[in-house]
């Protein structure tokens, strides 16, 4: 049986001992450290006073729509103290996969995106050729002249083999049919991350899961998914930033994403905050995803240290 | 285990027993008798031979983006001989279904419709009211408020009690969020149908299903289907032509949708064809989802019959 999660909120004790443990913190982002634009209390001032100890900071989010300069560019605007370096991201960790890992033939480089500009701008920086994404030519009604083009094959760029599949909104009949037409010539599918839902303004919007989910149902094939949960982008966050996994600790709001990341790449430990997705409850019920070492109400509790 | 299908493809003797054993006839469209705009070669003959015979000739369809009107107008033009009353839809199946059997209570008895003209004329015939479908004001990209507006509700019908998804070619973010929002305020979950895929210049393309499975993997919830192969439909059909199942035959190019649909029907016999998606060695494998009883190359083998 797992142990329950530790509650350190307001327990100063706890709290020391709990940031003395580590070296590393990976905070997710939204749902962590805000919602939206909305910022919650405290949280740059906790990120501050955690930089101060020596600690290292960075950043892990699945959102894929944004690249690291996006991102660094939101957490300056709220006043998070943090280099480019501190940003890892899913669609980052995608390009790196592609370029690295994956290394596909000459030819067969290029990637068609489902999604944002924040797909492309790392796809970019890592030197990778892509179509479709927020390409005009995309982001329209799908004619009857597509359906002959795509199933002849003469629309289709033969030098795509990976489609890489994020959060779109702009998804659309024509985009999915193309990707699905490369899956079906064989392209290598991969999804930045699965997340079913966008957190947004109190409620729930389609995440980059329920955008790549019609290609899996259409094609009957998975994506191999570069976000948290995936071991792919936490071997990538440990190759950038050097850390001692026994030294590092993962904070987040969703259990299936941040916590089973954290607890699956054997960090030393996992912190639950309950300002975002998943509450109290999801992790006391028998057949929880993952269950935390450690939960406090919110990020800002930590600031109550000697 | 279940006995190997008869194959009927050149044997006059099987097909004029086969003939004989029905009265009524299911057809599946798409892939039995025609692939797209393209009839399939002595289709029209082969039904004519079977009224000329006294057979009661049906055709039931999943595809949700044609009324009953589309569809008697498109057999009529590739001179399959057909009355309106001989059509049976998905959307029609699904208007039937929320008119009939579910009943919504007054004020809360309009239909956020994901779909095509199809499903709004069969909604319109039984007298429901519905939004969204071909509503050019949700034809649009997700703008910032719309985000908002959904969260809050503002945007949000109140009368709305139904979500009903079929094959929808102008699928974007901002239905999709709609509609989430709608069955996160409980309205009722209805699908058309669920197909993957949609056949087409002998390729495949997203079906009403892949409309459909972002809504699901959203909102963890299931749609009631209302397409082959839900017995819904199969009741709707019997209740219609008070047919005796013992002697009627579902024919099909799909094992998941028209055998399925026939043998949990409990018909008098199913019919596979080998001119659209499902293959023989579909069937051979040890998982098969369902064995038809009988099968040929073609509809049209039929013919060869005293």
């Amino acid at each position: 049986m797992t142990p329950s999660p530790k509650y350190i909120t307001g327990d100063k004790a706890a709290i020391n001992e709990f940031i003395d443990k580590f070296d590393t913190f990976l905070f997710d982002c939204d749902g962590v450290l805000w919602s939206g634009d909305h910022v919650f209390e405290g949280v740059p001032e906790t990120i501050r006073m955690l930089k101060a100890k020596g600690k290292r900071t960075v950043f892990v989010t699945n959102n894929s729509t944004k690249s690291r300069q996006d991102y660094l560019k939101k957490l300056s605007n709220l006043h998070i103290p943090c280099e480019k370096e501190d940003v890892f991201g899913s669609s980052y960790s995608a390009a790196v996969y592609i370029s690295r890992i994956l290394k596909q033939p000459p030819g067969k480089n290029k990637v068609f995106v489902i999604g944002e500009a924040g797909v492309e701008a790392e796809l970019a920086a890592e030197g990778i050729p892509c179509i479709g994404g927020t390409d005009e030519k995309f982001r329209r009604d799908v004619a009857p002249e597509d359906f002959q083009g795509l199933a002849d094959g003469s629309l289709l760029d033969p030098e795509v083999g990976v489609v890489l599949c994020g959060l779109d909104f702009h998804i659309n009949y024509l985009k999915l049919s193309t990707a699905l037409h490369y899956l079906r010539k064989g392209a290598v599918f991969l999804a930045t991350n699965t997340d079913s839902t966008l957190p947004m303004h109190h409620s729930f919007f389609m995440g980059a899961g329920s955008c790549m989910i019609p290609l899996e149902y259409a094609s009957g094939q998975k994506p191999l998914e570069l976000g948290k949960p995936s071991q792919a982008m936490m071997d990538a966050v440990e190759g950038k930033f050097q850390l001692d996994r026994s030294r590092t600790c993962m904070i987040g709001d969703r259990l299936n994403t941040d916590i089973k990341f954290g607890i699956e790449g054997k960090l030393g430990g996992t912190l639950h905050v309950l300002t975002g997705v998943h509450k109290k409850e999801d992790w006391d019920k028998e057949d929880a995803v993952a269950v935390p070492a450690y939960y406090a109400d919110q990020l800002s509790d930590l600031g109550l240290v000697a």
